[in-house]
């Protein structure tokens, strides 16, 4: 029998980089009995956006952040859009290169993630943000007994 | 009860830019009273993409494409495939720096989008064209009364 | 009557390229005789992703190649995380700016690609690798008689 469930996790950033929230969101998973269905997440911004990454080596997030600072650089005078600060419009820049939404099969009540995969939000903004994330459910629950 | 739908959806563009549809998308969820459930766009073109961004400010907008012009222009001679225009390569690569499908979770009727965020269209082709963007719904009808 | 199936693909690369499986993913729908509903596929690893991109003129993907290589090129000495090769940290850098996971309609028992698309695993690694995707399928089945 097939139902559906939503809920909206809020993480809180204190500047730019990646926020590790996989566990988050299996709690949520695990909490409701979810066994077998597709989770879908999506980030209500336009200056933070969604990233699976390997979650070992932190120098993995150390090297992703130094490539897009270097693509995108704060304060790039090809911009008009400044009123909201230099690292503005570079944010939308990273957020349109990366995901806004998510879509991740679950089977037995767990991501069908890879060894390495990590979900991260990931802030580009310079300073804190309180980020929504819509998640939402469908499948069968309480597979698991 | 959950349900599906289908639907496709054609945007005619004059060249280059974003063009925005969360209105036609939320008037299919309201013409059907579609209320809870996941709606999936998928664009059927490798030349133009979807993007979710900022609808307040036009300069976003402007900025983008002014990014996106720059680190993939037109004419770039790194190219072999350009029998079909200086702007039909760019237009591969602007594709898969971006997003081809999306999947927004919708509540009481209405898609769970941030404040700021707009569903686009982005023609990456200096050309007028129809796209055809195919549109699915999973979920509960009728809910709202 | 609404229903779900999963499945893992096997994917085995011969270094960096794309590598075309939309008949595998049309073969699992044809077998199981899925008729409409939502297919979702999600790559398990952190230096491969999915692309749908034109499948007409292979001169497109060596194009998107060279592109990819000019802007995430192997040895960049902006990175630190280089003790799994050169291209490792490149590899990450690419599956970032694509996507890892897609999600699709099936409208009887077709996916609703356009003409030229098709859907690739983009190897990012130089040497050869087994790369697992994850299929999920929610819809009705057996629609075709």
């Amino acid at each position: 029998m097939l139902g559906q469930a939503f809920h909206q996790l809020t993480i809180r950033t204190k500047g730019r980089g990646l926020y590790e929230f996989t566990n988050e969101v299996a709690e949520w998973i695990s909490e409701r009995g979810f066994a077998n269905g597709l989770l879908t997440l999506h980030v209500q911004h336009t200056s933070a956006s969604l990233l699976i990454q390997e979650n070992a080596d932190p120098d993995v997030r150390r090297d992703l952040e130094a490539f897009f600072a270097r693509l995108a650089p704060d304060g790039d005078r090809l911009f008009i859009h400044t009123a909201e600060g230099d690292d503005d419009m570079p944010a939308h820049v990273r957020t349109a290169l990366t995901a806004v939404n998510l879509s991740i099969p679950v089977q037995d009540g767990r991501l069908a993630l890879g060894t390495w995969q990590g979900v991260y939000l990931w802030e580009h903004r310079c300073s804190s943000h309180s980020r929504h994330v819509a998640m939402h459910w469908i499948g069968e629950g309480k597979g698991r007994t």
